[in-house]
Parts: C-alpha cells; sequence; structure tokens
C-alpha cells in the first residue's frame, strides 16, 4: 500500500500515519516531494485494509500495491486448477461444454434436451429448478421437483448436473441433487450463499455479477476458498453496459485476463450474455478461441414455448451445429471439445 | 403489449400469434404497414409475459406498454404512502433523517453518536450489526452483539432503529431488535430475502441496487407488496458508472422519477453515494431539494478509527452543521426537518 | 508518480528504470518490500508522462499521484474564476441563469422566449443555430440565419447570447455574433475545436462529454487554458449509463467535486440530463442546492412544434413558475438568484 | 412508429395526433385499450421524426418501430460490401489485417515496423500523424511530416496506408497521403467531419465512440453514406464501461450483429480495447472466430520508447508469432487469412 498525503500535510500527521502502520507490523518508507509527501508501506505478508489509514487526518489517499486476492490468485497458486466433476474435468486441455434449458419445465422437455445434447457432445446437464425472477409474477421454477427430475436425466444419461441455488438454506436440499452448485449473477455477493456453498462438498459455478468487476469476482471466489471449497469455476455472462441491443456485454477480455490473474477454470454464457440465440454461435467461437475452458449453453426442444429466457435457447439441431463448428476453432488455439 | 413482426412475416406466422394472443383472452388489433406488421395486444388486466410471445416464429420483437410494476405504482395507488415507525412517519410533510454509524463497534461508539445525532436533529438511528463485505478478510460486523447495542441506544434515546438484514433465516432475529429492516444494494434482488421481509411484521427500507434500473428497484419493492408487507421505503444510494473520483454516482433524478411512478417514500444515501465526507453535505441538500423523503447519513464520533468506510461518514460536530444547513432547504421546497 | 515493478522484477531492471527517470531530471526513492519493489519519482514541477516508464521490461504499472490538470486546479489557483460576460458575472454569489430554445427555428419563436425568459429573471439567452444531431435526416439549424435572430434577440433584449459551435473554421463566424461559445458534450474531446475556441477572444461554455469522467473533463478545459482563454465555464449535463428512463444520468455529485477541484465557475443543464421536462424542476433545485453557479434551461413557447429536443424544453410559464421556486433554494445556500 | 397516449388522454388530444400524423401522408391504426390507447402509424417509406408527436399534450411516449439507419442497413443493401483499396479487399472472404505504430515516430521507426508486418503477412499499414491526445501536455503526432512518411512506407512496401483524420480541414491534406481515411472514436459524432470524409474519394474507417452504441455507430456511417461515399469500414474497438482493469470493453457480440444489421465490413482493434499487449492476442483470435472481416493491431519495434500508447503495441516477432497463430482459427471459420 501507498499513502498519498495531503498537499501541506504536517510532521506530526505524517507521524501519526507512520506510527498507526508500525502498530501493524509494517515498515514505512517516506518519499518527500515538492507537492506531496508519499508513504510507502512495506507489509507483513497479510492483505491490509486500507480503510483506517485513509480516515486519518492529512490523508489523500491510498493506493493498493497487492491483489486483495489471494487464495484466488495465480501468484499463490500458479498452476492451473482442474476441477473434477463425475469423471468430467473443467480447466483441462479438454474444453467442457454444459447445455440444458434455462428453467426445468416437465420430464418430457428435460430428458428430450438432455438426450439431445449429450448426442451433440455436451458433457454437463444445466437446468434451473429455483428460478431468479425479475418480477413476482413470473414462472419460479419447479423447485424440489426441478431437481428430482434433473438426477433422472442425470441417471438416465450419465451426464453431471448443474443447477442453481439461490439461498444458503436450500444449499443441502440442492447438494443432494446436484454435481455443480451454480451460484447465479444476482448472488455474487450475497455472502451467506458464499459461505454456504464454500462449506458444502460439491464444486461450484461462481457467474461474474452483471456490474461486478472482475477483482470483485475473484474476492466472490476467495470466499467460497476460504471457506475451504477449492473446487471454483469462474463464469464470465456478460455485464451490464449503456448499450441494449444485446441483453448484456460479454466481456470477452476477461477470459484472457482471469487465466492470467487467477488459476480457476473459466467458462463463459453466451446465452445470457447476448439474450439472442442467433448471437450466441458466434460468441461462443469467439469464447473459445479466446482461451475459456468451456462454455454453458441454452438449449430447449421448442423455445416458443420455454416458460423463461426462450428468446436466447437454441433448438437442438442448431446447437448440434455450433458444436460442430466449434471443434476446428477448439483445435485451433490447441484444445479439443 | 406490442409485437412487431418480422419483415415478410407470412399470414401463417401472424394468425398463430394472434391464436396464442387470443387464447389468453385478450384481443387483439393488426396495423400492417408496407414493411411491418404490428399486432397491438388489448389486455385482460393481468401484467402479460412477453417472453412466449418473443420466442414464436416471425416475430421481431415485443414492446411492453404498461409497466410490470403495478402495487408499487402510482397509477394504481394515487396516494402517497407514509410509513409510520414508533410514531415518526416517513413520506410525510416533515422529512426524516437516519445517521449513525456504518457498522455498530462497541457501546461506546454507539451511544455517544445516537446521543449527537438526536440532539442534531435525526429520528432514526441506523448502525450495522451485520455487514457485507467485498473481502473475507475484512471486518463482518458484531452480528447479535451488535443489534443488543441498537436495542439499548434506542431504550436510551427512543430513537427507532434501522438495520440491514442479509439472509432470509436472520429476518426473525433481526426483527427482535430493529424498527426497520434495511435490505442492501447488494441483496435488491436476493428473492428469497425480500420473501421474507414481505412477511415480516416491520418497515423495509430497500435500497437501489449499484447495477439495478429503477425500474427494477420497483419491481423489488413489488416483490415485497405483493408478500403483504405495505411498508417498503425506497432508498436511492448511487449507481456504478464509469466514474471513479465517487465511489458511486448519486442518480438524483431518480428521486423525483420514483415519486411520479410510485406512492411509496423515497430517502436518499449521500454517504454511500459520494464515499467521500466532504461531498455529503452539498449532495444532501440536492436531495432535499430534488424531493427526497428523508436521508440516511454515516456519523461516526472518530471516523479515522471507523472499522468500516470511515471515508464516508462525518464526525458529530459536522453531522449537526449540515442539518442546521439543510433546514432552510426543506423550507425552500415546503418542507420541514 | 509512483512505479510498481514487478514480481521477481530483476535488478537490472530497476537501474533501468531509475536511470530513465533521473534523465527526466527527476529523483527516485527504492521502497523493496517482500513481494514488489516500488519506486517513488519525485518531479521536476512539470507533469510527466507515464507512458514511456509504464513499457519499460519489468514494470507492472504507475500510479499518478498528482492530478493531471494544473492550470484549471484549484491548488494551482486557488481562488474562483469569475468569468464576465457584457455584465453578466458567472461565478460570483448572484447565479446565472441561461435560457432559451434548443434550436433557433424562427424571429417569433426565438424573440418570444427571450421576453419571455428575461421576464422571469434570466440572465444569458441561449439558442442553437448549428445542430449535433444524431440523424443525418433530422434538422440541422439555420446556421448563419440563426446567429443573426440570436443577434437581433441580444439587441431587443440586452441578454447575452450563448450559442454552440461545432467546427474550428466556423469560430470566427461565430464570435462575430455570440457573447459565450458553447462547446457541446460530443465535441469536449474535439481537440482541434478546443484550439480553436481557446485562441478566440470569447467565454467558452464547455460540457461534459457523455461518457466522460470529472478528469477528462477538467483537462479539456486545460486545452483552452492552455491555447490563452481563461474564461472557462463548465457544465455537468449528464452521463452515460444503463439507466433508461431518463435521457442520461446528472452526476450531481460533480458540483461540489469540480468546485473542489478546480477555481471555474460550474453550471448546469437539468433538460439534457433528464430529456424530461417534468424532471427539469426539481433536478434544478438540486444543483442550485449542490452549489452550482449556474444553469442552462430548454425554453421552447410551444415545445410540441419544437424542431428538436422539445420533449424536454419548458413553456415559458411553467419557466417562470420554476424560476420563483428556485430563489428560495439560492437564498437558503446563501446565493442570490 | 407507435404512439402510446397516457391514461387518461381525452379523445380530442388522440384526435390532434392523429391529424398530425395524416398531415405527413401516413395513416393511421387506433388500439383503444382498457388502461391506454395506442396509435399505429403506417409510415410513407421515409425516416419518420418521433419528436413533433412525443411533445403533444396527452402523449407518454413513442416507440420506433424501423430502424433509423437506412443506407446502412442490410435489409436495404443485401448483399456484404466489399471495400476495395489498392488492391486489397476488406469484407471478402479473406481477412485483412492492418497493422502499425500508434503513432509514426520517424523513418526509421516506420520503416522497421512496415517492413516487419508486411513480413508477417499484413495488408494494410497503420500510423498516426495527427494524434488526438488527452493532455495537451503528451505528444500531439508529427502532422504532415508523419503523413510523407507513411507515403514512403508505401512506397517501400506496397502495403496501403490507414492514417486519422481530426479536422475537416485536413481532409484533402490526408487525402493527399493516405488510402484509407480513418475516423477515431472521439471523433465519431464529429458532424463536420463525418461530412468532408463523406464527399472525400477515399475509403474511410469509422471508429465506434467508447460512448456509442451500435445503433449510433451505424447512423454515424449513415451520415458518411448518405454525402456519397460508400466505402465505409466499421471497426469495434471497445466502449466504456465501469470495468478498469482494461482500457475499455470490446464489445464482441458487436461484431456478428453488425453483420446482421448491415452489409458494411467490420474489423476490430484489439489493442484499444484491451490496452495491454498481452491481451492483444487471445483477443484477436475471438474476433476472427466471431465473424470480423479484419483486425488493426498496433505494433512497435520498441513499445518501451514509444511516445504513445507503448503499453498495448507489440513487438514485430510477437506480432508475427499472433498472425501464424490466427491463420488456423481463420480457416476454422471458414475464412484465410
Amino acid at each position: 500500500m501507498i499513502v498519498v498525503m495531503k498537499q501541506g500535510a504536517t510532521k506530526s500527521q505524517i507521524a501519526n500515519v507512520t506510527a498507526r502502520i508500525e502498530q501493524w507490523g509494517c515498515r514505512v518508507h517516506l518519499s518527500e516531494g515538492e507537492e506531496r509527501t508519499i508513504i510507502g508501506v512495506i507489509g507483513n505478508g497479510r492483505p491490509l485494509d486500507r480503510g483506517p489509514i485513509e480516515r486519518m487526518t492529512g490523508v489523500e489517499r491510498t493506493v493498493p500495491i497487492l491483489r486483495p486476492f489471494k487464495l484466488a490468485s495465480r501468484e499463490f497458486h500458479p498452476r492451473d486448477t482442474v476441477v473434477s466433476v463425475n469423471g468430467v474435468k473443467v480447466g483441462d486441455q479438454q474444453m467442457v461444454v454444459m447445455a440444458g434449458p434455462c428453467a426445468v419445465e416437465s420430464r418430457d422437455q428435460l430428458l428430450e434436451t438432455a438426450r439431445a445434447i449429450e448426442d451433440a457432445g455436451a458433457q454437463v446437464l444445466r437446468g434451473g429448478a429455483f428460478k431468479p425472477r425479475t418480477s413476482p409474477y413470473s414462472f419460479q421454477g419447479l423447485g424440489e421437483k426441478g431437481l428430482r427430475l434433473l438426477a433422472e436425466a442425470r441417471e438416465e444419461t450419465g451426464l453431471p448436473v448443474v443447477t442453481e441455488v439461490m439461498e444458503p438454506q436450500l444449499v443441502p436440499l440442492v447438494t443432494t441433487y446436484a454435481d455443480i452448485l451454480q451460484v447465479g449473477a444476482r448472488n455474487m455477493q450475497n455472502y451467506a450463499l458464499l459461505h454456504a456453498v464454500g462449506e458444502a462438498q460439491r464444486p461450484v459455478l461462481l457467474k461474474r455479477g452483471m456490474m461486478s468487476t472482475v477483482e470483485e469476482l475473484l474476492m466472490a471466489a476467495e470466499y467460497i476458498l476460504s471457506h475451504g471449497n477449492d473446487r471454483v469455476i469462474l463464469c464470465e455472462r456478460g455485464i451490464r453496459t449503456f448499450e441494449q441491443y444485446t441483453r448484456n456485454t460479454l466481456d470477452i477480455s476477461a477470459v484472457p485476463l482471469l487465466k492470467q490473474l487467477s488459476h480457476l477454470p473459466v467458462v463463459v454464457d453466451p446465452s445470457h450474455a447476448t439474450g439472442k440465440w442467433e448471437l450466441v454461435e458466434p460468441v461462443s467461437r469467439a469464447a473459445v478461441a479466446a482461451g475459456a475452458d468451456g462454455l454453458i449453453i441454452e438449449v430447449h426442444p421448442h423455445p416458443e414455448k420455454a416458460l423463461s429466457d426462450g428468446a436466447q435457447s437454441l433448438k437442438p439441431a442448431r446447437f448440434a451445429a455450433l458444436m460442430r463448428g466449434l471443434r476446428p476453432v477448439a483445435e485451433a488455439v490447441g484444445r479439443t471439445l
């Protein structure tokens, strides 16, 4: 941390700041310029809280030097983390495609989709049983019945299942049925939920909040990791910007950036990012080319009848075509699919 | 709802859309232009879900005509709602100032602050017992001990207490101690929490998410209202933008806009909106002038020692000066303080 | 400037950076932490260009310590600048309201408006002769004929005139007619234009770009100041965000922030910021309460017939009511109007 | 266009709106719902200006149905436009890479770069002679001397040259030397400049403004097209968001979206979008995979000595490696490079 003192800060203000820092067991380097005095803080190995210093009299601002995340950082853990789920490895040389309906609606819908995506080469089945919906008047999901249908689809296809959990107290229930617990974008900073999935014995798919920075995403991962669960998969799903043609703006640069900053696997959700099925295929190719470890894609046998988010869902035939088109792109960047 | 068909949509596609709409008990108006056919939907009084139509073949997009919120809307409920809390009325001619520390840290800190803000004219005591923090390494609040201190401060000063609740299962506990339940910005779309406070017998202070539109804020209020709790206070606390000098960007226009669209009272949080104590006073004046029904302001006896967000906290003397400065502004817009 | 070296930067990389900095006539302070070496640069009084250092091998990033603007900064020039325009003083104790139509459309429209705003107490007449329009098919302004009408309105009312200039080569023409040259939001970083108005002998009203930071606004002012024109009036007119109910999001905190960082006067444009006439009045009050030195407001005798931006224009009677309502707010914050 | 009347709009208000629309030679469809009356406008083939209707009494809002751009739209011109520049075809099956330094600094720097990028397979040389810089104290480019060096590099390598023009009156000068005129992001809505390049006999590379929507980019293209120049190349170069790790946020979805909405070729600038050379390669691959027709990339022989934007420039060897890595990606999506 660097402390920038105000123009005209007094010697005693500087001395107070210095004393406070040394109390923490840190060392101090003073640098007196003509217009400002700068205090360099040489840390004690633990993350520092800039707040208390920032409020001291005579301090203009502080500047962080180290990243605030540690367990999630590549500096701390240089090798790629590979998350294994029932034999599927996320973060390995082979890419992983997760696919399925936005919401589980019925046995027929789910089984038809599960078989179709398995045929097309997907390795994980996605489907929402509990749905976060902006309106209290919209379909909220089938709940536990949806979880049972997901488990049944897994029995039949062998595909592991990822599904969203929205409340800490539902983590035990969802863990009974699901292979990967999804934390949705709206809950990325629901700390009670991060705590609960951090203590669960299940991999976690952590979606970036629609207005969260890359650093905040990694801090959310840090919460989960700090509770003892090191099987975290990061998911870029688009951020909110002023552009309104697409539902969100996919931050494609976040993919290589996250791979640089962190050892955790990164998957991309082109369906929520764009909100339009006709953009899902080119954006999926872009994600693979940028180095994503996987994709999570909405597929619905009859999107025009879907109870949620059908506008961004592919039909099975289109999904199969997308998978065929992705393979050469994956190979072009040294991956398999 | 208006349905815009694609250029070249066939007669049978138009017929299918029409049939679907009529199934819902709605009527249809066709308008055939040279380049597009437009289908006007005349509703049945209930909110329509645009999704199923949007996914039908031949449909380009749909356009909502009515607002998606109802219970929260002024059209539905033209008179201002006044929320009463232990004799304090929020949304009435007299403005209400809520003040106190970001986090409850100790009995001394809280009581000293509570007495100071009461002397200065504040009517509600705020203070966090459970704190949402970006980093797992930051102070997370005193928990129930903090709630007990708040209750003690209420005993001593008579000020009702507002404090944040972060998890549905903590709603009963927090309700035992608090007079107003605060839903924080990060939890504005935590639907399980909205459900829980919707069933609680307490007023709710609902903060706008930093990534949420005015419409989404009103939809979150709609969740609470639809669960039977009609004592909701809206809070504008700044949104996230590209500007980095301030912590957030206070959306001052949202104050008169919310008052137009809704009957619920609106308060403003200048402390979180700016993140800088020296901006709190001018921004508070602006909020009052724009028509806010109240303010929620961070005050700490020793901000340089605060365990969270001290940089945006006022000292008691400064807060008292702010209150004195606000009174003529309130009077200038026909309110009292 | 602070230079943060990468983890594991070599001694020779550090020596290279140090040598480069010393070449500039600056001094260096080394601070070797356990994870990073930090190099503090003690400047030579001139702004430093961080770029060349940032690209040197072994450098992770640089951190600016001083603000990049100088002539525009309050540190450099502690006293408020008051810009005088034909006897009207912008930045003084008395607030200044500029009003008039978005676009000059006809002699009748302009004179009717000019008389009405003068009666209501406005001190400057605004009106566009050259209009920046998103669509090539929209009305582009009357051009020089509009300038002549503005000059005629000034003759008749005595009100000085502010109007936009969009091209460097039109600065001489516009200067012939106008008392204040307006640089529009879309042109805030049109450097050729900033250069040209910097050399003109006229006050400049510089509008903040819709996606420009406060710092970029001050850098644009710096361009004008550095070309010898020190009569610059800053204008906050809303920034672009994800919120779509209003046309832009007025950054009310920018008003006190600009007053802190700079000595230049600050006016607010509530008409463009909100895009809705019914929000103009409360937002104007907020701007005054926040410490703005003035307002620029759209008024049109028949907004429903306006050729541009009528939706945000007030009728004269409404404007007169707004002015009456503003006076007590101005007095409440120690100003006159 | 659809006109939504306010709740409670009177018959005479509706009649006035209807009369106005019919004056324009358009037809009207009335749709009376329980809560709102909707007026559908059946156009006369020309773009309608919504403003005048929006301001009429009783009107709540209007909704556009047709896109406001025409010449730039694929509906109007279904076949891809291919822009030919001295034998290089932009928008054809073969992708085009433009490369070179951000700013032309010296003959040696430019020629060394030009030879290197030609060897690596680039087909167009980029380099700035006039530079838009946020600070008046930064290097502003070599001006005409830079243009002469660009022409000399073209002589030597045969590569056509793209360079930025910042002012309308410099268009003739820049046209003397350059093969493609670049309109920079800050000037995307500099209408005088769009007019001037629209009348020049040269292809135009039009960069999306950092604060501009896809629709606004297409409207800026419409300006150029409407002045008779149909050789416009669109360029996505990142938009401004809250994320600060990267300089801008590349809107990768805009690539397929622009290809859908428009017939114009689309290139991507990964250097400005990310601001970090180490992200340029993965983001370039993503752009190719998403369907871009080309790339524009900064290359500098000694980025650590560059006078502008070195942090995002690749060294020649790294650029050659990037080109090798791109070829299989291009082939994977059916293109050549």
